[in-house]
């Protein structure tokens, strides 16, 4: 943990010291005036799934660390591009980049992030590293592909669940299933590993974003960090909201209207509009969903000759996405 | 060149369709509309010295076109990206992509143009892939470094010549010299010729820059397709200005004044300011440095063992550069 630290102040340090300042921020290292605030508890999810999947392929942790950091990089890269298209003014409880330094320092920082996430796997010394980064550019493509995606089709009029799906798949799948692979890519593990890993993390990634997508509308304010019907107030076409959609009942038309309609911020409304997707069975079939998906994970390591403790280690992250309160 | 364009193509189409489309755009291949256009005359600058530089290192220059392709998707990159930043609503007498799609095409085909940048290089084929992508990720940090200080210079009272030529040097001269450079690294050329090629590309892009400041000033719409006047009309600190500020003669104070004034669309005003930088030297200055700068070029090129005519193609581009009238 505290090697895949120091090795992401290295990768920091690469930057000229505008966008480092800037990334220290945005990664909660330090306040907005430079102040250092001190270390936040945990890694993050998708070090957490490059380390182990190092270890997935018989080698230590650390050879997992230049991985580790490049798909840190690479998800930081891809919020702070997103959060100035989102117009988002909040992250974690803290102002957006943008918000407070303009546009161009979170276009820059987010520049400089994604050059110095491809640095960090050439400087690996593996003899795999091309392979590792042809897999992060791969998937940093899927990641812009899905954004695009989102942003078309927050003007579009319908959008159907399978649409809906493959683009979260990219936004959000893409990047914690090569999270998962990418350690095993780097020191050279076996093929059938690799491919192990890839079934984990998509299942992975389709879980992660059924549950966030729960979180926006059900989630506790308290626990998720979010205000309250969050994803509701921003007229977000979430799984759950398109799968309501896509039932074309009574339900269905009355949440079609309400999309078209000019945006409220009345709570009560927002909890009728929540009850109405509940009432289509939107959420009870995304937590099946969330649920069919963290089996589907497990299941895939299960079938696979990686160490049983490092599968156990795999699942307690698969967990600690599935136990998130909504 | 035939080679080239359709490499380039075979590059875009790796992106989403929406990116892909936005790139035609951009590089001149097709209409807003998306109606093809007829191919553009050149190639450029850059992809030719990439090409060149394949050869310098007795390869076809064939085995430069991943090295061709990617600094030009690395340059385009950064105008992408940069004319959001400046709010540039035109390049090459069209709109750019920001007014016509929105910031966020603008900031997401850039993210794929770096992204497929790097891929280009992977799949190249050539056991020096890793060593020319390092080249090219620790050159897209120089720009985007030189693109931070740019903007903090903007608002900054005081810039001194030296700070202005170092961020000069890392915006422009920078990828210059690295696309004279990349071809030869990529084909695993002599590191005395690579070196030959570094100094040669970095006194060309001094001089490109200082000449592309002269323009700026004293160019000719007619010729260089910009409005008359058009850096003093957006107040650029250009290297010429720059040069004036710190004579601090009255002339240099005069201007300074004007700086700090609001800003005018008065073409006579305008022209009077030209008078009173061209009087503090700094016009001559400029174009004295380029010559220098194209110079050290050539004997940089002299000095090595590169064959005759690849030098005298190096030595053609240098004076395309350097020619461009002012």
């Amino acid at each position: 943990m505290d090697d895949f630290r120091s090795a992401m102040q290295a990768a920091v340090a690469r930057m000229d010291p505008s966008s480092a300042a800037v990334s220290a921020y945005h990664l909660g290292w330090s306040a907005a005036d430079g102040t250092p605030l001190r270390a936040p508890a945990g890694k993050g999810i998708r070090p957490t799934l490059a380390l182990l999947s190092a270890q997935a392929a018989g080698a230590p942790a650390a050879a997992g660390i230049p991985a580790a950091v490049a798909v840190e990089l690479v998800h930081n890269f891809s919020l702070l591009h997103d959060d100035v298209m989102d117009r988002d003014t909040e992250r974690r409880h803290r102002p957006t980049v943008w918000t407070l330094w303009g546009v161009p320092s979170a276009i820059l920082t987010g520049d400089a992030m994604l050059t110095v996430a491809a640095e960090v796997l050439l400087d690996s010394g593996s003899t795999h590293a091309l392979e590792a980064l042809r897999l992060l550019m791969t998937t940093t493509r899927e990641l812009i592909h899905g954004q695009v995606e989102d942003l078309q089709f927050e003007s579009r009029e319908s959008v159907d669940l399978q649409q809906c799906q493959q683009m979260a798949d990219r936004k959000t799948g893409a990047l914690l299933a090569a999270s998962a692979v990418l350690g095993c890519v780097l020191v050279g593990g076996d093929p059938a590993i690799t491919r192990a890993l890839d079934s984990y993390g998509r299942a992975l990634g389709v879980a992660f974003q059924l549950i966030d997508d729960l979180l926006g509308i059900w989630g506790d304010p308290a626990v998720t960090g979010k205000p309250v019907l969050s994803d509701l107030r921003a007229r977000k076409r979430s799984l759950p909201v398109t799968y309501a959609l896509s039932q074309g009942e009574a339900a269905g038309r009355q949440l079609a209207a309400w999309l078209r309609s000019p945006a409220t911020d009345d709570e009560d409304a927002l909890r009728r509009i929540a009850e109405l997707i509940e009432a289509t069975g939107a959420r009870s079939w995304a937590a099946g969903q969330a649920a069919w998906g963290i089996r589907q994970a497990e299941q895939a390591l299960a079938d696979s000759t990686i160490p049983p403790q490092i599968q156990a280690e795999f699942m307690k992250v698969a967990r600690f996405v599935a136990d998130r309160e909504y």
